[in-house]
């Protein structure tokens, strides 16, 4: 099944719901202009659609191969990667001094949710080498910086992120891997990590992981973890101690390796620190904004493809007559329960997408912008809309991807369609980069009480002047949307108010009893504004005389979500502010 | 990972909710006694845990493979289906006058969620040999009758249903198999079948194939569709004309092989007609509410599952400080979300028992009350509520079954585990023997007019008495169990009363358009109703002494379900009762 990277509604969405131009006109994005954007945008799409969308497939049947310790990854997978990175995509966002092009997130946000869209396993490794990137350029010293960022920023290297143990997943203080100073500055590394993506792979000659490791005799728990760089091959060419002991037979994403890396069986593996020593969570934690929201991305990504596979079907699949008036068999597209499910799957991604370009949007500003209040605020915003990015865009994108089998019936459980690869695919985005429930915990633990509250009241406020701006176009094209969406910010607005209050009061387990409907309470209200934003824009552009069709689409889709999925906020409010009445019974209930 | 079948809830529930005790006490099922019923339950539940639940990974793994005509079923699957067949367990349900035993469909519905739950590649294909039972014993001439039941009551032979072609799904009326009188009373058919549950298999002697086919010269449409039974091995011992020309790589159920089918490649397959000519359907729709019932069960059997393996997980693993007051790291069970998600997998698994359990008691009672009338509102109760039973169960199925792995984390998404096969298994129940939309129009269009509304109407008042109860109860155990239950039952009426003025106003759009949130909508009041009862049986057992843990976690169950899951009630009464406006702009939407 083809895949055609939306490019037209990314550009649009860029533009006018995450305001590029905006960014463009205020000067924080040097030379680039929307329409040079738009050129971007369309190569990508040409690129995703052509070279790398074919691979998606063939990368689910042969999977990555592990043999004497070299994994093979499928057909076609090293001559892509090779092609995208000469291309430039990977050093697209790469900072300007290590060779990269220096754009914007903004901007690599749709690029991201394309590779990824058209190969979830194919996109996911230079997400990793993304990270590390951001790491060595904030946190490594000099030389470090020197040996390994323009080969990572051009992609001619890929990097890894080693945080997990069997015994340390979601909580890191149990990790046991251990450095040993060496006395010449470099470090020994010794201890094994599990679920390791891209840990080895013949993409390219080199690999550079970013190992968590404990200094002999570093405190206990969090506090004492270090980060260190850890390559395949060592800088004099020789092959550092290091070997991909194992690959993990997993649901989905089965191009891309998920390796259990054995470090330092020989002796130790040769490692250098990045940044202090006892401080490598807060190095990991300068990256995690850009990496959750590269996941949202994907599950954007996922989203798209398994709705385009559906769309297609149901316009060539004939069952049944719609309607009274139809002669013979009709496409299936025209049964109201498909379109119910073809306009759901779009409109969750659309609002998925509004808020990671939102949240990109924050991110670039934060860095960019030249006031450091202005910054500083971005960066808040960025920091509160991150979590909502990364969990609700992955949780729609395996529901859509589930969707998108429903509407194929018989034919979407049969594995040759294609379409239940997507579901598989997108399940692992809901778990990595930290699990849907850990974003749900730092939205409301850590990101609710940013400025006393203040960060979140504003975003709301945002909100409620698009349902205001909606309410006051008066078009009956918006239906009930105005209101609807309006009711969807006032449970935000109430569910908010409850938890603040229930932080302040220290009745932190109220605020995590309600975590995750809170989010996706968030992620309706806020995917919602984005959309009526975007359908905003439509009407501007069709009431000045554009005929382009996809602004009522705009409009319609808008409208949709508005009537259909964000009348779940009310009930979403109510179970968040049943507060944490059920954790108490909970042992009770769970026991019987 | 082991699997243990809740025998003690199941018992409760038959007896508690679905009023198995009333139903004997009124003697309607001759000498069954609870503590007789408690007895079978227990023993189907030691054989599903010990011979049938260890074949699950196994027939996942190797599944059914298909090699020159012949399908070779996984490891273990034969001697397990032989031991149980011969211990009786086939014959549970059947006919006296054929071998069977004549027990209630009450008593065979936790048998079924049992067999699944354990493995629903084995407990799949009995289910197709029930429906033949049911439509030969009822269609079948006498000769038919004479020849098969028997065998298919015991076991000892499987049967199968040959509905779909590629042309023709959802939608029969394009069907082109064909059928041509053989002079001697045998028709030859000549066709190609796809999706043949169990079409060919190692497990027994003969298949009985249940085939829908037109006779030559026979109406276009439905309405020239006739049933054969068409056996694997003829009477004199020959095989017949009939083969299996490929099996389905499927996302899930491995252990199951889904056939094409081809007949008559050789001159013609030997049937013989089953009910009248041109009547296939009728034939067809006779077995379809205890089928439809069975598969929900699957879900709910599916959501058993995955729920114990989650639990037994959670209580393992230890990840991060649950509360101030640990020392070390906590069984991620004290998490307050990993409790929302256990909980939510367990209220949902138990909602969607309550209601496949009172569908399976009105169909007892549709077929065994004494009083015509009586029999009659049963039969109505039950075709309202099996399409609930089947797309409610199923859907909570998959999502069970989605949040199992979400608790496991990273473990989750490596196939070992066995968390991701159940996701795998459970995505085809909400799609075949009608898919879940499909099963919402029939609630919608086909269910909600029974009696002029009359038979909703009961149903919801119901539902209403049981929230009175609970509120008359006033015990503070249930929280806002009262309140929530009869919000969401509110919601269920007014959306109801919504859809029976479309309907008799003539816009069948408006129906068709809310259909989907409608029977999510029935499910959550219905469920929740379910729940609510139990936990009121629960709550009067307590009161008198019994000190049983399982009843104050029935009422905390209950509990949960109301304030945190069937308060998306108000939010699908918005979304029915906003109605086809979005129907009008689909095309528009999914053109853009």
């Amino acid at each position: 099944m083809s895949f055609r990277a939306p490019v037209a509604e990314m550009a649009f969405t860029i533009r006018h719901v995450a305001g590029l131009d905006r960014a463009i006109a205020e000067g924080l994005h040097g030379d680039l202009t929307p329409d040079l954007a738009e050129a971007i945008l369309e190569e990508a799409g040409r690129f995703a659609s052509d070279v790398v969308a074919p691979l998606n497939q063939v990368g689910d049947r042969q999977g990555a191969v592990l043999e004497d310790g070299t994994v093979t990854m499928p057909p076609g997978f090293r001559e892509a990667y090779r092609t995208w990175s000469e291309a430039g995509w990977n050093a697209l966002p790469g900072p300007v001094e290590y060779g990269g092009q220096g754009l914007p997130l903004l901007l690599n946000a749709p690029c991201v949710e394309m590779w990824n869209a058209a190969s979830m396993s194919f996109g996911l490794g230079p997400l990793l080498t993304a990270g590390g990137v951001e790491a060595l350029a904030k946190h490594g010293s000099e030389s470090l910086r020197e040996r390994y960022l323009a080969k990572l920023v051009s992609g001619e290297w890929t990097a890894t992120m080693n945080l997990t143990e069997p015994q340390a997943g979601s909580d890191l203080s149990g990790l046991r891997t251990r450095a040993e100073p060496a006395g010449d500055g470099s470090y020994r590394i010794r201890g094994e990590k599990i679920f390791i993506t891209w840990g080895e792979h013949d993409l390219t000659d080199n690999i550079v992981h970013l190992v968590l490791a404990r200094i002999e005799g570093a405190p206990a728990g969090t506090k004492g973890i270090s980060l260190f760089v850890v390559p395949k091959v060592l800088p004099d060419g020789s092959r550092n101690d290091l070997r991909c002991a194992g690959l993990e037979h997993k649901l989905g994403i089965h191009g891309s390796p998920t390796c259990t890396m054995v470090y330092g069986e020989k002796g130790g593996a040769v490692g250098w620190l990045v940044g202090e020593a006892n401080r490598g969570l807060a190095c990991m934690f300068t990256m995690m904004n850009n990496a959750r929201l590269c996941v949202g991305l994907q599950g954007v990504g996922i989203a798209e493809r398994a709705y385009q596979q559906a769309l297609s079907y149901a316009r060539e699949r004939r069952q049944g007559r719609a309607g009274a008036a139809a002669s013979g068999m009709s496409p299936i597209i025209e049964h109201p329960d498909v379109q119910r499910m073809l306009l759901t799957m779009k409109a969750m991604t659309g609002a998925a997408r509004g808020i990671c370009y939102l949240t990109a949007e924050a991110l670039d500003r934060a860095h960019r912008a030249p006031d450091e209040a202005e910054r500083r605020a971005a960066l808040d915003r960025a920091s509160l809309l991150t979590p909502v990015a990364k969990a609700f865009s992955t949780d729609i994108g395996i529901e859509v991807a589930s969707l998108g089998i429903q509407v194929h019936g018989g034919m979407g459980y049969v594995e040759e369609t294609g379409a239940a690869q997507h579901l598989r695919d997108a399940r692992i985005a809901a778990i990595y980069e930290g699990t849907n429930g850990i974003q749900a915990i730092d939205l409301v633990t850590r990101k609710l009480p940013l400025q006393d509250g203040a960060v979140v009241r504003g975003q709301i406020a945002a909100m409620r002047g698009i349902a205001e701006r909606v309410l006051r176009e008066a078009s009956p094209a918006f239906g009930f949307t105005a209101p609807r969406l309006r009711e969807a910010i006032g449970s935000l607005d109430t569910a908010t108010s409850f938890l603040l209050r229930a932080l302040r009061s220290n009745r932190p387990e109220e605020a995590l009893a309600g975590a995750t409907p809170y989010l996706r309470l968030f992620g309706l209200a806020q995917g919602g504004a984005a959309l009526a934003q975007a359908a905003l824009a439509a009407h501007a552009a069709a009431s000045g005389g554009d005929t382009d069709p996809a602004h009522p689409a705009r409009i319609a889709l808008a409208r949709f979500f508005a009537e259909n999925l964000a009348t779940a906020a009310r009930g979403l409010e109510q179970t968040v502010t049943a507060g944490a009445g059920y954790l108490q019974d909970a042992p009770l209930a769970l026991a019987g």
